[in-house]
């Protein structure tokens, strides 16, 4: 049996969860902020692809099941306290976000007000069918 | 007075926290995570430098204030769902990590182990003195 010792060095929060930050590898572009859990992780190290943990749904989340935009994984990194990971991915199809941008931040602070700097590639209509 | 409608706009967590995420303008590198509350952003925001709420010492953070590694906030985005941030910052100093190294994401899974892929630039005690 393995033993994944890499795997156990993770520190989870006090509900079995850890911060995962989403970056696309070639782009530099941070695409959006989810959690994984213990089993979350080993899928998404073991298939290659992102896998989360969605706490509205309380359940495992292959990132793109619905819309084919999943995420391949080209590297994995930790931070200093071992809490915290850094993914980076190749983004199929472009799209992070759910409401059909490259990426999830796409709202930006300027003069006092938030404003949306990101065009939709494609209308959440015609990606969730 | 003020109403500053873009801060009433974040969607804080049950602890009156938002998780953000700083990313080096420039570079596009991942720097670190942290925490900030409501008066953390505004005062990120009001000094053009990140302040953030430790959630250790629970107290305000004024990132650098011991080490003079401070972030000059070149952007300010939030996510789709109002609830992370996205702090694009100028890293005074090239080091955002305690641990003296410039990003904090600097163990990379490498078969199977984590494997620490960054130098250090600056020991600590020399940093923290």
């Amino acid at each position: 049996m393995s033993v994944k010792e890499w795997l156990k060095q993770v520190v989870w929060d006090e509900q079995g969860l850890v911060p995962v930050i989403a970056q696309e590898a070639a782009s530099g572009d941070v695409l959006m902020f989810a959690w994984m859990n213990r089993d979350a992780l080993e899928r998404t190290v073991s298939t290659g692809e992102a896998v989360y943990w969605s706490r509205s749904r309380r359940k495992l989340w292959h990132k793109g099941e619905e819309s084919g935009h999943t995420q391949k994984v080209v590297e994995l990194r930790m931070d200093c306290d071992n809490d915290v990971l850094l993914l980076k991915v190749e983004q199929i199809g472009d799209i992070a976000c759910h409401t059909g941008r490259h990426s999830c931040f796409f709202q930006k602070l300027a003069e006092g007000k938030w404003e949306t700097v990101e065009a939709v590639l494609k209308h959440p209509d015609e990606i969730y069918k």
